[in-house]
Order: structure tokens, then C-alpha cells, then sequence
């Protein structure tokens, strides 16, 4: 036996978001049944506002409210300087450094052959209409430091330095207050290749 | 900076429900913003219909979206021998033993005297109230196996038994299909206090 019509469709619902279990969504519609009725219905407004309200900017695909994100629209942002990112996530954790003062450009995702993701599935054309149309200079690709990440910045390099853009790429190393013991091997290897003077 | 309007009044919502973190419930609205619009709005409508459909029986307090929950309304069900629980999660799990065939009373919790839970804050008046009105031979106590769980089914037993009900609570022992080595002694304490003949 499992629940009643609504109760159940909506534990059936939750059970659909990432990193949610059948434990979890029950737990999650108990909550929502138990909670004042404008908790909830503020929940779902959330949701329909979401859909309703929130798309992508049209210059740099970021996430946004209206055509174009806040951080395109900002005057004192230089455009002359791209960092190019897989998900509108990584635009909120480079802005926390406080040390970036350019636009963005998200690819929505990473280029992975395997599965059948290729420049044309992520936003490489519009990137490529951009360094045509804009006055860009520098792309700072900050894609992760993963197989994929890595493809794609390599990829992006090739494509864009022979338009005259310089391309760079986050550096890898040590986490500021790590510990060496904890380090793995590639990464104290990308370390010690990137040293730099001192 | 986070994110802008609607996207941030989402994950603030996501973030409040029980067991979803910062890092969860951003994932989870990038998610609902990626995914089919129906889809998004399916789960919002389905807290809609919780909120407008799904209340508590009248007589069990189980959760139901009529006016009796679908066992309460079951002929089949035996009137005369009632389990009562903490939660109405608990009523499916005990369905899913297929070897229970009576009716539940939902208590709504447990005794807490630290947390201001008294038998007037549990819907023990209610229970009262039914084995006063209806046939009830035998109350079955399936509160969980904890302090709390187990003051209240002694509370249930004192006041219950003199009205001429039987009161009987769930066995304790060892998990079936478990080992005798990773079993905490009071488990193994109440297994062995509680050991039947074969």
C-alpha cells in the first residue's frame, strides 16, 4: 500500500529531484502537509515564478530575470575579458572570489565525446559570434579540472587563439590550506609543473 | 552575490524543506529550471493539491484526501482491534506487513515532557473518545522503539487497561535476518528478557 491519490503523487514528484530518495520525498510531502498552508503555496509559487520569470541572458547564457543577466548589463564590467564557465552555478562561486571584473560566457556543460556532447550541443557558436561581434580580448576558461573540463579548454584554446584572443586557463595546484599529505598525486604534479617564482 | 529574484526566492524555499541543504537545493532549482516546463509545473501543482486535498480521517487521523481514509472506510477491517502509531508514515509500514487487518489511531507524536508533549498534545482525548464509542477489544501500541515511544505505550496501557481493553505492544529483539554480533545489548537485552518457547 502506498499512499493516497495527491499525497502519493506528489512524494512521487519529489522522488524525480536530484539527490532526492523515496525516504526523503516522503519526508519532504509529510513536511509540506504539516507546515502552515502559506509555506507551501509559497513553495509552489517559487516554482511557477521560476518557470515563469527565469530564463537565460541572451549575451552570455548566465541565468537571469530579464534579457540580458545583471552582470551584462553592469558598465563597469570590462568586456574586453570572457571567463567561460560550464554551469550559471560556477558564474555565483567565481563573482564570491570578488576578484573577476568581466563578462561571462556559460557553455552549459563540457565537451565529452562519450556522451555525444560535442562544441555544437554547448554555446561555442555563440561564443565564437561573440569574439566576432565584441571586442574581446582575453577568455579565461574556467571550466573544471576535470577529463572534461580540461578537453574543453584545450579545445577552445585551439579554436580561439588563432582569432588573435588570448586564451587562459584557472590554474591548478594546492588548495590554499590544504596539506601536502592530503594532496594527490596529479594534482601535487600540476602543481609542481605550474611553480611559479618567488 | 547569489542569484537573482525568483531563482534565489526558490532555493531559500528549497533550503527550508527538512533534509535539503544550500548545495542541494540550488542543484535542485537548476534542475527545475533545465527540465521540461511541465514537469516543473506538475510538482508545483502537486503541493497545490496536497494543500486543497490531502487532511487528516476524522476518526484515525490518518492522512486521507476524503473525509475517512480509505481503511477506516473498509469493511473488511476489524473495528475491534486498533494500532496506534506516532506518524501516518507509519500506517504504510505497518500495511506493508500485509498481517495487520484492524484500524489505526494516528497519536501525532510521542510523550516529550522535555519538549512540552503531553498526552493532550498527542490525540490520546480522541482515542479515548473512540474506545468509549466504538467496540475497540484490543489496542496494539506501535510507537517506535524509544524513550519516548515506550513512555507512551505504558501511559496508553495505564489508562486504557482499567476501561477493560487489551493492551498489547510490538515485540522487541533481534531484526530478522540480522547477526547476534552487531546487535546493541539492550536489543539483545529485551530479545533475551522477551524469548518465547519453541
Amino acid at each position: 500500500m502506498s499512499f493516497e491519490g495527491p499525497l502519493q503523487r506528489l512524494v512521487d514528484e519529489l522522488a524525480r529531484l536530484p539527490g532526492v530518495g523515496r525516504k526523503s520525498a516522503q519526508r519532504i510531502a509529510f513536511h509540506l502537509l504539516s507546515v502552515d498552508e502559506t509555506d507551501a503555496r509559497r513553495l509552489a509559487q517559487a516554482i511557477i515564478d521560476l518557470r515563469d520569470r527565469v530564463g537565460y541572458c541572451r549575451r552570455c547564457f548566465n541565468v537571469t530575470s530579464s534579457d540580458e543577466c545583471a552582470i551584462c548589463r553592469d558598465p563597469r564590467r570590462d568586456p574586453a575579458v570572457v571567463c567561460v564557465v560550464e554551469r550559471p552555478q560556477d558564474v555565483v562561486v567565481m563573482e564570491r572570489t570578488h576578484e573577476f571584473h568581466g563578462r561571462y560566457h556559460v557553455l552549459g556543460g563540457a565537451l565529452s565525446p562519450i556522451s555525444g556532447i560535442g562544441p555544437n550541443q554547448l554555446r561555442i557558436p555563440e561564443l565564437r559570434r561573440r569574439v566576432a561581434e565584441e571586442d574581446i580580448e582575453e577568455l579565461i576558461v574556467a571550466t573544471n579540472p576535470t577529463v572534461e573540463g580540461d578537453a574543453t579548454a584545450m579545445y577552445i584554446s585551439r579554436e580561439f587563439k588563432p582569432l588573435g584572443v588570448r586564451v587562459t586557463r584557472l590554474a591548478s595546484g594546492l588548495p590554499v590550506g590544504g596539506d601536502l599529505d592530503y594532496a594527490d598525486e596529479i594534482t601535487l604534479g600540476r602543481a609542481l609543473a605550474g611553480r611559479v617564482e618567488i
